[in-house]
């Protein structure tokens, strides 16, 4: 019992705080046994968002496109998963083990027009739940495409339906 | 009993008539207790598309550059909030009590390359829902997005997920 | 009995092989009788991939602009269409008889920022699919949205929630 947690501590992972509601939305929606979870954001430790958009940096002299690269949007990816995970936590009394699968996870980046490695992005997400719930419990249907413009100019967005039991 | 409807009239909301289905798909699809809504339009009054980019409206001279504000854009996401609204009375038999919960929307801005408060925008729609619904029923998951292009050039589309009960 | 396969028979329709899991990921995830599929790609005959942007195609003497037409839209969408009805082919033990109803549609096409016929362009999915599951069956909620960029260049990408029967 309480394995997920502690795989979370093999791992060396200490969950950012779940996020809050906020307007007239919920970070979490349960209908049943499957929850709806909000796009979440990539906010590290719970308080800086990662912003930008992804594509191929260039260097002319001391100046660059601002672009962020692959890896900064795969780690930004990791950022909203822990998040996810955080919600997870929060709306299952504290036990992750009550996670019974990871069914869909659908993620936006943030994109220059000619960048398309948007699914390596979003690894970051999937990687993490793999990581933490393990193959069978882990492995999800999912969705990655880009887009010109995210809220508070996030860098991704990602939300996903998780079934749960009791 | 119809207490959805009376609520309706002391905002002084009169529903617009529901969409029709179109080409091959329909506007909202039953399964178990939970209907899907397809991506619904800002359509005024069933008549007037509400459409254009939201950005930052800028004017030199006599010229503007022929962007929304959110202003415009939260207009238009309360408009398909109706859509959305009426699509559910239609599949309900008439009757917006058997709402039990909205579980889950997702909105689509159209938005420049440098606008980033999606999320305002779709407050339009959310706030609708929350104001007819109340925040027991109405209070839902949420994922923003902006995009460079949408259908028919639409301001912004909104899909949602719904529990009903018989 | 085997009704659906024979209708695809009949259209002349000879099935892709199924879309392998990628990464951590995998082409469909089950919960309950509901049936998640991953964006699935406009991949033709298993081998060639449909790529570039849709929009308004201008020549210039030698040269264009390098947009796809709503027509090269129309066909990747029913190629996605073609490897969503693979999955489910293999995900139900090769009898397609078992879908009780496409219940939702999500298209995302790769878009101009001034291309606003996106619908146009899903509707060679939602085509296919009415033909070979019929109205009744196949007739579903659906999104369709522009993008300015997706994974791989794909021209359109295409995600499924489908109900089945054991």
């Amino acid at each position: 019992m309480v394995q997920t947690e502690q795989r979370l501590e093999e791992l060396g992972i200490a969950l950012p705080p779940p996020p809050k509601a906020a307007a007239n939305y919920v970070p979490c929606q349960r209908v049943g046994n499957l929850l709806f979870l909000s796009g979440h954001l990539p906010l590290k430790d719970g308080i800086t968002l990662l912003t930008g958009k992804v594509g191929k940096t260039i260097t002319t002299g001391d100046n660059d496109n601002g672009l962020k690269t692959v890896e900064d949007g795969y780690e930004a990816a990791r950022q909203v998963g822990l998040n996810l995970i955080a919600t997870l936590q929060n709306e299952l009394g504290g036990d992750l083990d009550r996670v019974e699968q990871i069914v869909k996870v659908f993620g936006i980046v943030q994109s220059a027009d000619d960048f398309h490695e948007q699914h390596k992005v979003v690894n970051g997400c999937s990687d993490l739940l793999v990581d933490v719930f393990g193959a069978e419990r882990g492995r999800h249907a999912r969705s990655a495409i880009g887009t010109n413009a995210l809220p508070l100019d996030l860098m991704v967005e990602i939300e996903a339906i998780v079934q749960v039991r009791d």
